[in-house]
């Protein structure tokens, strides 16, 4: 491609020169040297770049993601998503990042975004901590964040998307609550963001709602080499193996999200349980893959197009706007989707203490 | 961020002053303008950006990835590589695509690339057609192809890697047949891609070693809405359904790959086969994913990790290196990973008519 230096050597002029040509400042230009270079252009076929405007403008059209990990499926789907709708609607590309969850890494890809003249970007993060992210709105990125909210009780600049996950989990659990079971577990990977504890809270008040707190825990399945890769289904796998030990078992199983809860299947298929005739499992996301697992996975679907949505718009407002705009948008259409990991558990099904729940249509 | 406009503002001269103080063109400046603009730039804390030093040299550090969708595990899994090899390796950051295999979106990507700065790109495509690849060489850019060959007889200065397609579809075909399975079957979607048409073939040269060509049939499960998109999960599934329904159904199943693989597996459970007892079902890839599956997926692993990196240095060479380097990078570290979706068909394991043949290890 010719770049703006062919230009100038071809004219025999400076850059500045044919730079002063491409953006009309040519009035005090001697005309013939004006038209050398509008020659030049003409000859080489040169195009001013998207490049260049975006010196003279600041912008570029490019918007920022940065994921956990894009091996992960369920990032890959938000991405999709996302990009659709950043180029669709505003003919935007993406500049993608794996970060692994690591404040480090997420921290060098802004200064990079920063330096390609990017101004925009979505986090797919959900550290604990996110002055980070602060400290990158200062420096003249609009960042918006997913499944996270804001620090309560603190001003930020930061947009913040993310779905109901205290009602994902409460839903997951009352649905196994009306099916009858009193043994509850929460599986979860070590290591507490935000969403990690919404689930957990809306998990023990489902649990609380049917008088069965004390016959919930959580369990861990111990920390990620890879934090947001698809290590988590191994994770899964080897919980379930640790789940097949206990003593006094849960037979009802909430899955953090759909990936450990199709690792939890297969590892309790390894240990010699049968899904769903000995233990129930639930998942969290709605990933297509859910559908195609054996038993097909009953999961909570969560409303990505509509959040991804939501993520690009509020990333692409104007500075000022972004800067003012403190909402939380926190999206409530979360649905049960009932399919085959659920049942009474083994001993029949035995009405709950509290009231059953049905899911939302 | 400081812009170089805002430093221009602030020393009161045009936005080429500033450029010619930063590139070392001054000599012929007024001092007075030469301090007022070193001045505002120490005053602003403007550091110049990577975007200034690229439109000097031409040169960005984004390496482009097009993918048929980011919402597909296999391409996420092949991102996450190439991404980390770009990243560790050269310092570049991604600038993603999906393009759903259609050419125009490719098109309008490269025509994105180029006036975004940057140079090199990735293409996972497979469009039988690469004249658009071969345009945009023309136009600046270094283009590497995943899974396709060069078209036969032509001098081509794209580069190509891609996996042993041949002996990947031939070693999960000898696999069945050496487990005793006669009736097989080849199940794709429809729409003939290079790396389509070499599983067939390697397919057909198992089959026809073992003497079994008339029993091998090639299924073809219609065509995709949004090629490369999870949906051919779906095209499995509603594959599995109508070889239920054949009189002389296949008891072996060759998928196009492992998405393919578990949405027939799910196919045929609803039409109430069991797999590996009723039908055995064989994968290419290696997903992640296939492990978790019930039964778990025996599936043909390709050497993700290597084609990445082979795509990523290929795609880093010096232009002059890259026009001439015509090789094609067949990667022939395929190997069978046995699991729990292949067993003797039904009535027992009956000795092929040729010489079975033991995977690879």
């Amino acid at each position: 491609m010719t770049t703006i230096q062919d230009v100038a050597r071809h004219a025999s002029v400076s850059v500045s020169t044919v730079s002063n040509v491409l953006n009309g400042r040519a009035d005090r230009m001697r005309p013939a040297t004006l038209a050398r270079v509008e020659a030049a252009i003409q000859v080489l076929g040169f195009r001013p770049s998207t490049l260049a405007r975006q010196l003279k403008t600041g912008q570029t059209p490019l918007l920022g993601l940065l994921v956990p990990s894009l091996a992960n499926p369920m990032y890959g789907y938000i991405a999709r998503e996302i990009e659709t709708v950043a180029q669709q609607q505003f003919g935007y590309r993406l500049l993608i990042g794996s970060t692994y969850r690591d404040r480090e890494k997420e921290s060098a890809f802004f200064e990079d975004l920063l330096a390609h003249g990017v101004r925009r970007v979505i986090v797919i993060s959900s550290l604990a901590d996110e002055r980070h992210f602060e400290s990158a709105v200062e420096r003249g990125l609009t960042v918006v964040s997913y499944d996270r909210g804001a620090t309560p009780g603190k001003r930020s600049r930061v947009g913040h998307v993310m779905p109901d996950n205290f009602e994902a989990a409460r839903l997951a659990t009352a649905h196994l609550i009306a099916q009858g079971h009193r043994r509850l577990a929460f599986v979860t990977v070590a290591g507490m963001t935000m969403s990690r504890s919404a689930k957990i809270d809306g998990f023990h008040a489902a649990a609380e709602a049917a008088g069965l707190r004390a016959q919930a825990q959580v369990l861990d399945g111990g920390p990620l080499n890879e934090y947001g890769d698809s290590v988590i289904a191994e994770v899964g796998r080897a919980t379930a193996l640790r789940i097949a030990r206990l003593p006094d078992a849960p037979t009802g199983i909430v899955a953090l999200n759909d990936l450990m809860a199709l690792g939890l299947m297969a590892g309790l298929r390894e240990a010699g349980l049968r899904v769903p005739q000995d233990m129930s499992v639930v998942g969290i996301d709605g990933l297509f893959l859910s559908a195609l697992s054996n038993p097909m996975l009953t999961t909570v679907q969560l409303p990505v197009p509509e959040m991804a949505r939501a993520m690009v718009e509020r990333a692409m407002q104007p500075r000022a706007e972004a800067e003012d705009d403190e909402r939380e948008q926190v999206f409530a259409a979360v649905r049960l989707v009932e399919r085959e990991s659920v049942a009474p558990p083994p001993g029949g099904r035995q009405a709950p203490r509290g009231k059953a729940e049905k899911a939302h249509p």
